[in-house]
């Protein structure tokens, strides 16, 4: 076995491409600033209980383990930073009030989504806690699509889903709730004869509804369609009309709406949303209301937030990071030192040529070149096709 | 067991640390790229023998292992990054000339180095890879004492030492050799009677030599001290000449030299250095020459480069990381949105108050709120006290 050899869907980010992650990391953070959201740095391994909690057992098979030689129990190695920020807003801040928090740094999976996908995402995202009015979920869902226009992303396709129906059909029929993974499966899938065959013996009401999610998917006009086709309860009212609310306020790109796409509708607890591009199958960029994560650990506050991976964006964006340099000799000269010194403190970057080397590089194109002229050293722009 | 409490000496990072430690980050990276050094970003987890290639048993030790259910095989979480940054530069990079590479990023320990020490740094680093010259490690000496300052940290002492001496020690008397280690922990004690008791059946010249090493110690003159005590052997000269050379060349500290502090001589080839300030008993940073590490991925370069934990130098760094921010109403007003997001443009923090809440912040003090005047929205001083 080679040394060098990395594990399957595991890999190295070179120079061109890190570059762009970190100017976009950047970006991103600096923009989540402009919010007002404050910046944690969760651990990332945690005892195993902690990092699970509220997160059902996908999270769990995803969680790689490993022993804590200093207490004997088991470690995750985190999946998922969103547990971790609901825990510290929790416990640790403890705010009565608003808090804004967000993050950036690795994840890791056991297995791969897909497989080309990654296991190591560099997940970035923003949550609010204390607030549970829709005026938070705007303001995420407006910080997802600014971020979006940021990385030079465009057209993008928003899809809003609520958590809520779902819930309030299995809060109606307890049947219908101990099927909730099964059913999930088939109406993500729009599988109709599956969804059939699991309902038929439904309380009518919830039997109708989940049948009618499959086909309430569209442009925001899809709510009125909702309201006629789904009973009129009044978490199932509260949840088309969030909807309503947040689709008509959609910047920068389109809405749509899609009430059968409930992927994690066992961690949120309201309004879902996910962000598309054409060409690109998975969703960019994921966000939601998810009320009931910190009480597990003793503090249930409001929270909504999204996350999407930093590597994936990069991957996708237009933005060109590759920089122009200034290529200088290594030479015994205080002079040119402190020249070099003063061009790097202005941000330029000199790279000084060592001795009987050539310096090849990935990501600077050398466009200027020091040179001695008279005693003093001068950037000077630098024939192209010279050697470096 | 309460689902909050983290493993031992592992640790959130809260909003004020988080922005020192993010802002010092950039500074360091951003001040690598002046020098010309491409990021990389290796990944977290590999398999266990690439990472361990070239590191030596501390290293096993200090590494979190966990199996890799794709191949059944043992991966190990990175305890340091530079066997990751050599394997990138000998085989995936693979170029001929000199590379200079850099990178940020978590390693975890399964053991603290200390009661209080985290078992998570933040390890910053930088390599360059081709160049045996002098002329790297003084670029390398340069860039630390740079970045040190960058972080505000002044009165460094730069401690130098060369791995040459002991090596070449070594290779005269294959005993000397056979007991390293234990050498190695007598000579970093400056246990004298110990040094004299495991040298008593060494080749004379060896153990003159080495029961030399505690004393000479000091500061740049003990290397003409060192000249007389130790044999002139090509290698040691060498050697002597090499910790000359750079210890002239120490701006914006002090150097000192310590013949007997080689902790790393299994793992380095030539000059090392380590960074200390008073008041902190272990090295803020440590670097040196490693010209075998890249051979085990099958392209020995000769590299030389440094690292330091981004989470200590923050501690120890007086730059102060909290900023202003306005505050602004939540209103459905478009006036306003657009206001505040022409502010966040221009990166102002504006933080919108959900309503019915306090505004709760560590990061960020509202010195200035948004108002409506006459029907437009204005940035005025607030009042000190005022409620948020």
């Amino acid at each position: 076995m080679s040394t060098w050899l990395l594990p399957e869907n595991i890999a190295d980010v070179l120079p061109s491409e890190a570059r762009k992650i970190e100017e976009l990391r950047r970006a991103l953070l600096d923009r989540f600033r402009t919010y007002g959201y404050e910046m944690v740095m969760p651990p990332l391994l945690e005892y195993l209980e902690s990092l699970l909690t509220g997160g059902g057992s996908d999270l769990n098979l995803r969680t790689f383990k490993l022993v804590d030689q200093l207490s004997g129990r088991t470690l995750g190695l985190r999946a998922d930073t969103t547990p971790q920020v609901a825990r510290i807003d929790a416990h640790l801040l403890n705010r009565q009030g608003v808090t804004r928090l967000c993050y950036a740094g690795s994840v890791l999976h056991t297995r791969p989504r897909g497989l080309h996908a990654t296991r190591e995402q560099i997940q970035i995202g923003a949550e609010i806690y204390g607030h549970a009015g829709l005026e938070a979920d705007l303001e995420i869902q407006q910080l997802m699509m600014d971020v979006l226009r940021l990385a030079g992303i465009e057209h993008v396709r928003l899809d809003l889903c609520h958590a809520g129906v779902l819930l309030a059909l299995f809060e109606r029929d307890p049947a219908a709730s101990a099927r909730g993974e099964t059913l999930y499966e088939a109406l993500a899938g729009k599988d109709v004869p599956r969804i059939d065959e699991l309902t038929h013996d439904l309380d009518p009401q919830v039997r109708d509804a989940l049948r009618a999610l499959p086909s309430l998917y569209g442009d925001a006009s899809i709510v009125e369609l909702a309201r006629e086709r789904l009973p009129q309860w009044p978490a199932i009212t509260r949840a088309l009309d969030d909807l309503a609310f947040l689709a008509a306020r959609v910047e920068g790109g389109s809405a749509t709406i899609d009430l059968a796409d409930l992927r994690g509708y066992a961690y949120h607890s309201g309004v879902m949303f996910s962000a598309y591009v054409a060409g690109v199958p998975n969703a960019l960029a994921r966000g939601g209301r998810y009320d009931h994560v910190g009480q597990a650990y003793g503090r249930a506050r409001p929270a909504t937030g999204f996350s999407l991976d930093l590597r994936e964006i990069a991957r996708i964006s237009p933005i060109e990071a590759r920089s122009s340099a200034i290529l200088a000799p290594w030479k015994h000269d205080d002079v040119l030192r402190e020249r070099v010194a003063a061009l790097r403190d202005a941000g330029e970057v000199v790279i000084q040529a060592l001795p009987g080397h050539d310096h090849a590089l990935d990501e600077f194109a050398f466009d200027r070149v020091l040179v001695e002229q008279g005693g003093a050293w001068v950037v000077k722009a630098r024939q192209p096709n010279a050697g470096a």
